[in-house]
Order: C-alpha cells, then sequence, then structure tokens
C-alpha cells in the first residue's frame, strides 16, 4: 500500500494546502508591472507566504527589501541572508531583545513604534545593545488600528526620542478591506498616501527628513493613488489573492493562487450535500466572504474539482474542527462526489487558511506536484 | 539582553499559548469521578491537547483508550506506545494505507465508516494489506454531521460488509453545543445514548454483537444520562473548557486552563482601548460565543491579568493578523495597561486557540513556566 509513483493532488495527504507555482508567478508579475511602471519599489510582505522560495520568487535578492508580520519570519528570511526587513507591527518592549538581535547578526532591521514613551525605551535598549535601529513612527490612516494621526502633536518629539534610529514613517490602509467599489478602493489609497506624506513633510520641515515613506495593502497598492514621496509600497495577499479579494474587485477567480485538497468521507443518504476531511482546522472559520453580497458569500469555502475548475453552486457551508460540509445549490446526483473523490476548496481568506500548514503542495497548473515548500510558522 | 532566569509568563515570547497545570488536573479529575461512579470508561479525546505529557495524565497507560481526530495525532501518540487509539472522523479510502500501517506497528486502531460501499472498501484494503480493524459504524443521532441514523436499512448490511473488522457503534451528540440549559443538554445526551443502544441492539438482534458502543461530547458526558449499554465515553475539550462551555453551563470561568499571554504594542490616544501583538492567527477567529446572550459574548476572549484573574470589561472586539484590540467598557486611566505590559486573553473555543501553537507554556497557578509541552499540529 505504499506510494511509489510520484505524488499529485490525487495522492497526497488531504487536507493538503496547493500553491499554483504558475498563478503565483502571474500575481508577482503583474504587481511588479504596476509598481514597475510608477518607479516605486516594492517592499513584498511575507506574512500569507512564510516560505523561503516564495520569498526567492518575489525578493530575489538577500538585499532586497521584504516585510514580516512576525520576529519568527525575520528570524528565518535573516538565516537565508535576508537583511533587509521590515517588522509591520508595532514593536513592544518585550521584543526588543530578539530585535537587537537580529541587528547584531547584520539585519537592517526596520521597526514600527506610534508613541514617545515606546521610542525613548527603544533608543535605550538599542543603545544598550551597540545596535541601531531603522525606526518608522506608524501612522494612523483611517484604519485606527495602531498609529499616531499624521497631525498629532507627538509626531516631532517621538521623532526626537528616536534620535539616530528614526528613518521615517509609515502607514497601512487596511480599511481598503472595508471598500466595496474601485471608486471607494481608490479613495483609501489616496487617503493612505495623503496621510503618510502629511506626517513625512511635518517631519522634514522640522529636520527629520525621512528615509523611509511606507504604505501599503494589496488593495489600494493596485489602485492607482499618486505615490508621490513614497518610497516604497508593502503588500501581501496579492501574491496569492483569495475569494474575500476576488470578491472586492481586487482580481479574479483565477488569479486565486491557493487552494485546499480534501478528500470525500461522507455522502449523508437523502441530503443534498456531502462531507470533506477538511473543516475548520483546514480552511480556518474566517468568514470574509460574509460581509460581501450574497452571490460572492462563499461560506468557508467555494469548491473546485482537482484540476481546479471552479464548480459553481458547491460552498462549505459548515464546519466542524476536522469535517467540512458542503452544500449544492442544485440536487445533487447519488453517483456524484463518492467517498474517496477528492475536490479543491478555494479560501475566503489566503492568510489564515494556510497558516494551519507546515508546507505547500507546489504544482504547476496541473495536479502533479513538483515541490514541497515549508512554512515558517508561530512567533 | 539574554534572559538567564527562569521563564514566567512575564517573559516568554509574545503571543504565548499557557496551560494551567492545576486546572487541568481538577479537570481531568472530575470527569474521571463523574464517569467512574457510572462504572463507564472514559476514552478521552485529544483533538484539543494533541500533547504526550497531556496524554498521559488523562490516560496513563499504553493501554490507556484515546481518541484522537486526525492520523498525524493516531502516529504521534502510537509511537510513544499507545495501542488503543480510536480515529473519530469517517476513515475515507484516501487514508487506509497509514491507518493499515497503524495496525501493522501493533496499534489496534478503531476506525469508523457510515457507508456500505466504504465498508466493502475498507474490508478488501484490510485484507489485502495482513491487518484487521475494530471498525465502528457512525450513528447520526441529531447532529446531521456524518453518520447514519439508527433505523437505517444500511446497518446490519454495512456491517456485514465489515465481516471480521466489525467493531461496534458509535455516535457524538455535537448538537449539546446548541444547547442552552442544563435540561437542554440533558436532553441531547439522552438521545446520544438513545440512538447508539439503538442501533447496537438491532445489530445484536442480527447476529452483530457491538463490542465497542461509544457517544460522547464534553457537555452531554456531564449530564448524567442512562449510560446503560454504552461501553465507554469519548471528550476531549473538558480538559481546559472554553469562554463558549462556561457560557452554555458546562464549566464555571475558574476552570479554563488555557489561555494566551499578549503584550500590550499599542494605546491609541484619546481612545478607551489598547492593542495587544495576540490577534486572529494568535486567538483564531473562532467567534463561538457570538450565538450566546449578550452577557456571555466575548468577542474574540476576555482578557485576565498575569495571575489569570478576569478582568471584568475587557474583550478583545477585533482582530487582524497579529493585532487585536482590546476595548474596556469602562473609561481606561491613561496610565493602565501602557505599552510593554502583558495580560492572559481566555478562549471563545480552546481548540482552535492551541492549534496555533507549537507548544504549551505550562504554568501550576502562576507565573513561573515549569515546563514546555509540545504539540503534534497538522495532518
Amino acid at each position: 500500500m505504499t506510494v511509489t509513483t510520484a505524488p499529485t493532488l490525487a495522492t497526497i495527504v488531504t487536507p493538503g494546502l496547493v500553491l499554483d507555482l504558475s498563478r503565483l508567478r502571474r500575481n508577482l508579475d503583474r504587481m511588479a508591472a504596476r509598481l514597475g511602471a510608477r518607479g516605486v519599489p516594492l517592499r513584498p510582505h511575507l506574512k500569507t507566504a512564510k516560505s523561503l522560495p516564495i520569498a526567492r520568487l518575489a525578493a530575489p535578492r538577500d538585499d532586497s527589501p521584504i516585510t514580516v508580520s512576525t520576529l519568527a519570519e525575520a528570524e528565518y528570511f535573516a538565516g537565508d541572508g535576508y537583511r533587509d526587513i521590515f517588522y509591520a507591527a508595532g514593536l513592544g518592549p518585550g521584543k526588543f531583545a530578539r530585535a537587537a538581535a537580529l541587528s547584531q547578526a547584520g539585519v537592517a532591521l526596520v521597526t514600527m513604534v506610534d508613541a514617545r514613551a515606546t521610542a525613548e525605551q527603544l533608543s535605550q535598549a538599542a543603545h544598550a545593545a551597540g545596535v541601531g535601529f531603522r525606526t518608522v513612527i506608524e501612522i494612523d490612516c483611517g484604519e485606527h488600528r495602531g498609529g499616531m494621526l499624521p497631525e498629532s502633536d507627538e509626531l516631532i518629539p517621538t521623532a526626537r526620542a528616536l534620535g539616530l534610529n528614526f528613518a521615517g514613517v509609515a502607514t497601512h490602509g487596511g480599511q481598503s478591506y472595508g471598500a466595496r467599489s474601485e471608486a471607494e478602493t481608490a479613495a483609501v489609497a489616496d487617503s493612505e498616501a495623503q496621510a503618510v506624506r502629511t506626517a513625512a513633510n511635518r517631519l522634514t520641515a522640522a529636520g527629520w527628513p525621512c528615509a523611509i515613506v511606507s504604505l501599503g495593502s494589496s488593495p489600494t497598492a493596485l489602485a492607482g493613488a499618486d505615490l508621490s514621496g513614497i518610497t516604497e509600497v508593502r503588500a501581501g495577499v496579492y501574491m496569492f489573492w483569495d475569494l474575500f479579494q476576488a470578491g472586492i474587485g481586487a482580481c479574479q477567480l483565477d488569479d486565486l493562487a491557493l487552494s485546499v485538497v480534501a478528500e470525500v468521507i461522507g455522502r449523508p443518504a437523502g441530503r443534498n450535500e456531502f462531507l470533506v476531511d477538511a473543516g475548520a482546522f483546514a480552511l480556518s472559520k474566517d468568514l470574509s466572504t460574509a460581509a460581501l453580497p450574497p452571490e460572492r458569500q462563499a461560506g468557508f469555502g467555494w469548491v473546485c474539482d482537482l484540476e481546479g475548475r471552479l464548480l459553481p453552486g458547491l460552498a462549505v457551508r459548515r464546519v466542524w474542527q476536522e469535517h467540512g460540509l458542503v452544500t449544492s445549490a442544485e440536487p445533487l446526483p447519488p453517483e456524484a462526489f463518492p467517498i474517496g473523490s477528492r475536490v479543491r476548496i478555494l479560501p475566503n481568506h489566503a492568510c489564515p487558511m494556510a497558516a494551519a500548514y507546515s508546507h505547500y503542495n507546489v504544482v504547476n497548473g496541473g495536479q502533479a506536484v513538483v515541490a514541497i515548500w515549508q512554512r515558517v510558522n508561530g512567533w
């Protein structure tokens, strides 16, 4: 009962995460072309990818700028040679020691703070460790997650507190995920650029020129806003896209590069549905598309055949830890989807779905698994 | 900047998963006492624990019966010597080879099917591999996930198809999670026992006596139903409990054994809230308590101090991948929760929260980390 042939999506362990390399390459090329035409460098965010081979496609050289969401990612990518790494969450004092260790190892780490007190603590810690950071001040451009407002009285004092560690400003127009039209996305993109530019101009006028004026989210990165004064764009989910991004018009359905292969494990008699071995853990409990119009609501994921062709009307409507219930809008013939057959499920949200897996099964447009690429999860 | 003292919740990497061993032991003791008094063996479900040291507390001996939710768990626990393992999801043909390998390695694996065709395939595969399974027929007791109805015409033919591999019946009263009172939970517990007993009686009468008549869910396991004819109870989340289980009355708040330590990384000016470094990945996007009455809705988790004392009125109300926004029902003094301070966050649902972590930081009622216990994630 040992499989001796080359692995395919018909033989891998289920549930299994699939990355379509042909789509990944196309998504990378499109973003590079769009930003390249505008002359603004891309600093790819690897929070979804979390994988070296993907990083090397998105950011080929050791000195290519990258963005990470955890220090575990920073350490992992630094271990392979990356030297220009932006840790894109507020750096609390509990992480100063690990950040300093990265700096001591030769990484030009970009760190982010949004409070003068933290800036003072960070400067003291850097001095004590004999390292320097490139620290940006986080600006709130309307998402109201972290960051100070561009007009804040604390902006200049925070730069002063950073002293030699001061490097510029950064923001994230995450409210673009709430946009429901290209016009709304464009408006968020404009306010994102305007907010960080306003802050950078105030700092420069006060004697704190900004080497880094950073912004980004995948929807706004493609929205064509005025990027004058912007030194870099961060974006991540554009590598893979997902049903939510397709639902808000940021991509097309056939751009989606990630899916989960699942096996049919139950075919309840008299019910217009079937059970698969991909449940809440394999797909995540993300329901992002529930906020979209009904025709774009995907439950816990839309369903494709093993070749990746969408099977309209099928969606995972309920999940338990290791079970997913696929419901069909049309009557299912009794012989369809027998126990043991396989489907591929598209993600509502690529990032949390991928986070459940230790590795990608890489295909190149077909069902043959051409590579296994590891991921770095956790913190 | 190296930490040389013994780790505590004030120094571990954040976000970090915490297991309170004193509460775990109390929860284990209570379930063992409740079922022991009734003379029905417990087969602990390790789908949440996924960790050998916890397994050894819940099921001490190599021949102690255990339940698992993935074959990865089965292989992991078998590797430490466990020999009586129930894989509690429908076994599809794609998993026959791994199941057979476990059997060949000496594990008396309990597998589960709910269709005659699958039973036939499984019997053929077992014969071809020269192994035997103890296969139970899954019964649907009202959850309508998998399983056949106890009255199904397919029940006896499925046993016949299993032949020597037939071992009994099993069900799961997962609809107990929808119960909102002790009386409702008791009603589910009764129908759970009744369904599996009906199926077992039919099989026995037809010449297929059932060595295994298995049921369980943590709420129904404690509900005191008539368990005559039942050979074992499966339950898992009772080891840890969570805010949802507390909300439906299955446990008390001070029974919760899992939490996540997070660092405050943002304290936005003029807002009655603060940011922590535990977001959607660290807490999961589970919102189970949203189905409960308003006073029991916990957002993405209620907040405690580092000692584990609940801080009433604080809840994680929004999450992003690596950010959580804690909102306070009462005005927050400006000096409260400064950047760099730490809190513990209780889970809506213990299972998906734990799934994000490679290990537990084990405490024994205090803040000192007395052990690191690894987990087996994935498939």
